[in-house]
């Protein structure tokens, strides 16, 4: 498959057409398109184009557009469209998207929409899934799922599934319940295909299944899935009754973001950005992590004011705090990145208290090695010893400490229930640049005998 | 579910137990388990315990908790086992499975082992699959696949499909070969519950499928497959053969490695390391960068060495110096992690100099905002009014460079054919120091008409 590429020349031709009207020019090009990649040239054309594409198409493949495009412009699309044309997309979609969609729209609207709908049912389980938080379990499940009754025959299980199967897109598991919902087991569509249809339900099924609480948060259902590779996992209720499924493809959005979001923490963004927002969405998620450097860095100004005594014999000193700010930096960010990520992926066993040692005994190899080329570099540069000397220790402590604070921090945050991630970048930059110069100094001062 | 939770006690437990070889015991302990809890506690135990847990249990299950171990530890398990073991356990495994462990092994025992493998279509099968590189749809793919020839009829079709179906683990997608197996389209599952069984495949098939190239890079395949929500993608060889499938569970392990990736790189550590691996494998990820860092330090050093004659009657630039280094490396740290996602995730658009001009604006605001806290901060704290307004106005001047040289640089390197994750972390961080830092006492040395 040669991957879809969206090119400027593509968007141009689309806007002509949309422009001249040639409507049905603009069908027999859209045909040839996935509507992934409708949803991307939609996100690149003005609101009233974007609409207008929309209105032209047919709703089946609009809905799955509308999905899938930037959330931003379709809000503006979406405000283009009556009620009940919403609802006529919101029909086409399965519940988990139609309950997405909803969610965004404005309050006022959403009770009109809704009973735009006309298939109840359909309406019904959309306004149920709006009740759960975004971020668990509930929030990302869909209603449509194929469920079969315990005390039911083979027959009377087939000729309902393939009714259900009619409104489910991708069947992957038949889910078993009992007379009051709740979730026995499963039926595989494999073993379904090589058994005979003779026999009953309550006989075949296989008991054992994964399940997730509909509170469950969204990242501990993507490890669940994915450490046991499911491709579907059915979701439960208080009582164990089965309310909804959530499929692999929800789920790969979870880790994808999940691994965003660590690495927008690292770089000192927070919120959930991308690089077309506009200038204020970025600043609000970036400024709160600058302003915090800036303290940082008046912090370890006036640390160093505290030691302006030594400036005239000890200039040196002076000319080496960046490198030891970033010393201390780079150390403390890769050490809590290695920590952050391990307790993302679950992989980190054995004790607090080994960690920390392994940390600093590997802090002093680096250390060490750094120092002597500090060390040489130093003697050679200013021709002073002792002073190098003194720099290249106090650098060997600087990394240590850096590295256990890097270490100890997210593992500290983590079981206090705190996101690790706030740990990394600019937060331990920060603290690393206040605590390395002051040691820095500290350890120097103590060695020139000042 | 609760999820499985692996504890120091459960561990002591199964130590204790292969301790006094309380073989029934164990089996039954274990029959309780998912095979990838099994890896994880295989993880923790010896290299001896866990090949004798591997040898006591039922190759039926061990053949999976192999393929789930961490690579370190499978490799000395397997070190322990002979050749013949060793098929035994591939002979369970998926062809893709199979073939990552065959690519483990050292080379002289590869032959042995293989000949040892009785079904000599799944070893034929799994030699095919060594040929592919790694980080390609052919490392990524499995054999194992329903195929159906469109001249067949829908009776051979389902009597082929049931045989073929007892060595694919989960049946996604039927698919559709001509005589000469070159790939034609597809049947689903769903279609085939709900339609009669007296049709024949040539008119029942639908002809447009979405498939990779066998060359093509998993992490374009990753793209593909999460763009379209697809759960398995054919993959043809050069002449469009149908030769495997990929189905998403590997590709949510490709998206979960790409973006720890990134996220290592913005933290200065090279090489796929984990919390767990040896002092050595992590001073080897970590050391370049951080001498890289000290090199940075040194020339900003060697720099400010530069204006020492300022040191007397300005010593508070000098107080500033870890700041402005500070605040260099966040702003180009957090403008290149925006450009890299942006480019992970293909959601950059637009051009580059808009981009740059976006990012300049941005800088420029923060930076202000940024520059009048300063002032205030330093003119409060010497009482110096100018020389806080040339400190304040060259911190401007270092942002806005900075925030250019950040979206700059990785939009270059991705130009170039280059991974731009390269251009995060200390990359970044040490150019931006150093240029942070001319720039300021230039700056001020303008301003203050030395």
């Amino acid at each position: 498959m040669t991957p879809f590429k969206l090119t400027d020349e593509l968007i141009a031709e689309i806007q002509q057409l949309i422009e001249a009207k040639k409507n049905a020019d603009l069908q027999l090009l859209m045909k040839e398109f996935h509507y992934a990649d409708i949803a991307e040239i939609a996100d690149e054309l003005t609101v009233d184009e974007a609409t207008y594409l929309i209105k032209l198409l047919d709703s089946e493949k609009t809905s799955d557009i509308i999905a899938e495009m930037d959330e931003d412009i379709r809000e503006a699309v979406l405000n283009n469209l009556s009620a009940k044309e919403i609802a006529g997309e919101l029909k086409e979609l399965d519940t988990d998207d139609a309950a997405d969609i909803v969610g965004e729209l404005p309050k006022e609207i959403v009770q009109e929409v809704i009973s735009e709908i006309e298939d109840r049912e359909h309406a019904k389980d959309i306004v149920d899934l709006l009740r759960y938080d975004e971020d668990s379990a509930g929030g990302l499940m869909a209603k449509e799922l194929v469920r079969v009754n315990e005390n039911w025959n083979v027959l009377t299980c087939v000729k309902e599934m393939r009714a259900q199967a009619e409104n489910v897109t991708r069947v992957h598991s038949i889910y078993v319940v009992d007379d009051e919902d709740k979730l026995k087991g499963r039926l595989s569509l494999k073993d379904l295909l090589t058994t005979s249809t003779k026999t009953h339900i309550k006989n075949i099924y296989i008991p054992k299944v994964d399940y997730v609480g509909v509170n469950e948060k969204s990242e501990e259902v993507a490890k669940i899935m994915s450490k046991y590779d499911l491709e579907a996992i059915p979701v439960v209720d208080e009582i164990g009754r089965l309310v909804g499924r959530i499929t692999i493809d929800d789920i790969v959005d979870v880790i994808r973001e999940e691994a965003d979001k660590d690495y927008q923490m690292a770089a000192g963004i927070s919120q959930d950005v991308e690089a077309d927002d506009s200038i204020w969405e970025l600043t609000r998620a970036r400024l709160p992590w600058l302003i915090l450097g800036l303290f940082g860095g008046a912090a370890a100004a006036y640390i160093m004011g505290g030691f302006e005594e030594m400036f005239n014999k000890y200039t040196v000193l002076f000319l080496f705090t960046p490198l030891i700010a970033a010393m201390a930096g780079n150390v403390g960010v890769q050490s809590s990145a290695i920590i952050v990520q391990g307790l993302a992926n679950d992989d980190l066993k054995g004790s607090v208290s080994n960690r920390l040692v392994k940390e600093i005994v590997l802090a002093l190899l680096n250390g060490v090695i750094l120092a002597v080329i500090l060390l040489l570099f130093t003697w050679g540069w200013k021709g002073d010893f002792m002073t190098a000397l003194a720099i290249s220790i106090s650098l060997i402590a600087v990394i240590v400490v850096a590295g256990f604070v890097g270490t100890f921090t997210p593992l500290f945050l983590h079981k206090r229930g705190v996101d690790p991630a706030i740990a990394t970048g600019p937060f331990i930059t920060t603290s690393n640049d206040i605590f390395g110069i002051l040691i820095y100094f500290l350890i120097a001062k103590m060695i020139l005998g000042i």
